[in-house]
């Protein structure tokens, strides 16, 4: 089991420029679904054994508003998938466009073999409630627990309930990012606000 | 049960320009993915006992990408829950940014007691292997078949396999609309290609 608090209490980037201010502000639970339904490219955090490791992932969706949970799609042939599986905990960070060269890198090697917060210089931070770190990079991070593993065997698909939710109150203009397929994505541009009776 | 065929070859909008040429082409099912990955707000028509509906809709993912499958949230608040695990027949459209007027219309009000197509003028066309409509002011049109119920109860959670993808050739440069909550709606902006080892 990887200790809590084992990890020196803030680990910076080597060799790179952070991104944002590296202060995470305590985020609604309520409003966290704000941050997962719109579809952005997110990476996803776990610790085993005290081995952190972070993967690139799009196949998310809300599933519950409160408590907040998230139903993602993580394959068995990802070294990240044994992790999800055993430990129950992961942390998903919601990258901004700034970042973008570094989670394709991130989802273009694997931890099986390779160090990456150590290769690509990524951040980490503690996280509050999970062992998996916080990834200070990102401008929101949601510290989550496996809540349901009934559809893991058929589909590679976890329940998560975000336990803890944050963001970096200085990058409130960030843009998330999403993936059309094979290195192709979409910033967010203009915004749109219509009058809705719904969240 | 709808009886296929029985609507008219072509339904057109009333009041309303039609979006695009309305014509449909055939869509390769193993590049499906790239219109759910990146998180689009979509529209997903049903039709139960004849009556065509639709709804609005945010919360869905990937879950396999051939045959390709895709999971979502249907509230069992919403009107077109009973049709959807009656039927265990959708189209999902992907409803390009100049649609979202329509789109965000069409989420303020219910099948139950609005008869949406005629009400806001929406178009539509039959579809070629499920009773659902297709929706051709949408970009790109996905008919999907419910292959498992099994988190129906738990979570209003439907798995959808798609069995036929279409899209308007005339319309690749239609950007997508995200969710970000309230009515407030991020739209495709500038486009980033990176290397990429993986789809």
């Amino acid at each position: 089991m990887a200790r809590r608090g084992a990890a020196p209490p803030d680990h910076p980037a080597k060799g790179r420029k952070a991104l944002g201010s590296h202060r995470l502000r305590s985020f609604p639970l309520a409003r966290a679904y704000r941050l997962i339904e719109p579809g952005p490219v997110v990476l996803l955090a776990t610790s085993r054994r005290g081995i952190p490791n972070v993967m690139a992932m799009s196949w998310h969706m809300m599933v519950e508003f409160t408590p907040p949970q998230i139903a993602c799609i993580v394959s068995n042939r990802n070294h990240s998938f044994e992790a999800l599986r055993r430990t129950k905990e992961c942390v998903i960070g919601i990258p901004p466009a700034e970042f973008l060269e570094t989670v394709v890198a991130i989802g273009n090697c694997s931890g099986a073999d390779t160090d990456k917060f150590e290769s690509l210089g990524i951040a980490r931070k503690p996280a509050r409630h999970v062992a998996a770190p916080l990834l200070p990079d990102c401008f929101a991070n949601l510290e989550c627990r496996v809540i349901d593993t009934r559809m893991v065997n058929a589909y590679c698909m976890f329940i998560l309930e975000v336990v803890q939710a944050w963001i970096d109150p200085e990058r409130r203009d960030a843009r998330m990012v999403h993936h059309q397929g094979w290195g192709k994505f979409a910033v967010d541009g203009r915004t749109i606000r219509l009058p809705s009776g719904k969240a």
